[in-house]
């Protein structure tokens, strides 16, 4: 079989160029006779594998010097309990909550200190993002935290919240490098890199030097200390080699695609096809405010839970995987990616007008 | 260039075989159009992937019914804090001090209750195992931990120690698969799969049911609660999918090979190769106690740092790759896990006694 269009909100798709070289060096990558998965984490190679994904990194992101880039292991949601337990030195920090990744962020920030919910879009299932132009920001708080892109919901912030000169700490698991960002807005941003980036596995954190202390809440372990991994270069212990190679990989074909200001244009025309189709269809509707809709996930319904299903369910055998909503929400939900090419959507497109043709009474 | 004889103590050589399939697979999985890289893991294709691994190694360690098995984040070094942290009920544990690594769980276990030191070999460079058959343990003690293999200082202990009924638990990063082994005998068995396993970033632990609780330590993150990885069958969070898929076909690998008896016998005759030059090398020597040594990891010098480094350098250049002892102990080390060719250790004694010829006065 050929490869699919594969609209999996993560893991997700990755440039077929990508996994092409992957292919080709498994066995003995640039004449050092071995694979990257075979080699020491102290090796020259290794060594020139790390310092080029964070340079290329920083370069595609305009990360400033004042910044450490963190390569960890545990996921996003390991970042949920590292964040407080490294943060939280006035033992409070203000969430805004937008959906379930902020939500389990917010219950577990509460284990370690008093951790405020100052807004929430919950009343209309976390369909758009609340106005944050003045919201009750507690004085002492350590930091306020958002989930800027919301994976499940298909929201996304278009400004940031006004912190009122607290830290900003964000979780931008799905929309990392899908745009350009102003870095020193932020605190922390960080994100699995299992949507945008590569493969799972590999959690990167961006933070700000100053946020990278010693007094981390009594009881945080070693390996949740920012400190220990930035001191080590994210090398304290073996890190997570293979997936930070291939997220490498996916930097430098980013940067040859014309860095974030060329992926954003791309990624607006991408995303308008569909949601210029939605907005006319008489039987699909997004599910999202407009103003707050996100480039990378676009959840919609027909309205009826049975022909959902058979969309699916047909979609699937045309060659257009994944686009079964999340299982805390139904309906269908496509995720477009950086790697999903146009020509994806357009095929989507066009496979949704003819199962509207069929199926609209 | 060809493929290099690898010598690394981990990240490691894993199976030619292996890789040949990854790198075949890796833009289209078994008709599923998409890398393994790209998958949901909560996708069917992804569930067989998890699930078979776990089926093969229970096959090949005989685990039985009554223990987890657990893919994990994170590396060998979060277990030094999740195994105190979800075990320590009277606050209370052994640890028995074989080397850096016994050391450093045993550092961090501090931080959570008191770790008591029983035994050490600090008094010889951890170049043996102190008898463990009558150690003082605590009334009191949660467990007693050891590392099983000294990767560094190339110990191996051949009997486990009488813990007086208290649970073991075991590192076994740097033995996992050598050789059969006795679930039974121990509470907890983990390692990172990044020597004898699989790429970096996947650590498995095996755990007997009934040490799976809810009462973890106060402010036990929930990313480090054995409970949550255990209901969740390893999928609360996106789990290290890519590693996880490597290191079932490793298992797959070593079902063909014969199992784990097999394995043992393989790696006693290739250790053998390497052991008995040793002992009648007028140059070189073992450094390890003969009735401890690893089959793994065998470290050796010549007594002279600069005839040792000469010795790394021209190996090197004949494709005898990482053979530099650990940064912390200098000399030599091969580490001649599964994957590494009975040929591979051959054609290096062969270099070594001419190297030998070469430099003996
Ligand atoms: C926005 C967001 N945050 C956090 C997570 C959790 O990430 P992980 O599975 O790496 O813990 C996800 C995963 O889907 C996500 O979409
Ligand atoms: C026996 C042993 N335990 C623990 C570790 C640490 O493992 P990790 O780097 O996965 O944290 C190592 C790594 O070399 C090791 O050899
Ligand atoms: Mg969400
Ligand atoms: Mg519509
Ligand atoms: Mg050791
Ligand atoms: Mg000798």
């Amino acid at each position: 079989m050929g490869r699919v269009y594969n609209f999996s909100a993560g893991p997700a798709v990755l440039p077929e160029e990508v996994l092409r070289e992957a292919a080709e060096e498994m066995l003995d990558y640039k004449g050092t006779g071995m694979s990257v998965m075979e080699m020491s984490h102290r090796s020259k190679a290794f060594e020139t594998i790390i310092e080029e994904a964070e340079q290329d990194l920083r370069d595609l992101m305009n990360i400033p010097d004042n910044y450490k880039v963190l390569f960890l292991q545990g996921g996003a949601s390991q970042q949920f309990a590292m964040i407080p337990m490294n943060l939280m030195k006035n033992k409070v920090a203000d969430y805004i909550i937008t959906g379930q990744w902020a939500k389990k962020a917010y219950e577990e920030a509460k284990k370690f200190g008093k951790a405020n919910a100052i807004a929430s879009s919950a009343d209309k299932t976390f369909s758009y993002i609340p106005d944050c132009s003045d919201l009750p920001i507690s004085e002492d708080a350590d930091y306020v935290y958002i989930c800027e892109n919301n994976t499940i919901y298909g929201t996304k912030y278009k400004t940031l919240p006004n912190t009122k000169g607290k830290i900003l700490v964000a979780d931008v698991s799905s929309c990392f490098l899908s745009e350009p960002v102003d870095v020193t807005k932020y605190g922390i941003i960080y994100g699995g890199v299992q949507k945008n980036v590569g493969p799972a596995g590999v959690v990167i954190v961006i933070i700000r030097e100053d946020l990278i202390t010693e007094d981390t809440l009594p009881g945080t372990p070693t390996m949740l200390q920012y400190k220990i991994h930035g001191d080590n270069k994210s090398l304290y212990n073996t890190p997570p080699a293979y997936g930070i190679y291939i997220c490498g990989k996916v930097f430098k074909w980013l940067k040859k695609k014309g860095g974030l200001a060329a992926m954003k244009e791309y990624n607006e025309k991408k995303a308008a096809v569909l949601y210029n189709y939605l907005d006319q269809s008489k039987l699909f509707k997004g599910t999202v405010r407009k103003a707050d809709r996100s480039l990378m996930n676009v959840p919609f319904v027909t309205g009826n839970e049975e022909l959902d299903a058979k969309f699916v369910k047909e979609a699937k055998a045309a060659g257009f995987e994944n686009l079964k909503g999340h299982r805390t929400v139904g309906g269908m939900r496509a995720s477009i990616y950086n790697a999903m090419p146009i020509e994806g959507v357009e095929k989507l497109v066009e496979f949704m007008k003819k199962f509207e043709a069929e199926n609209i009474k």
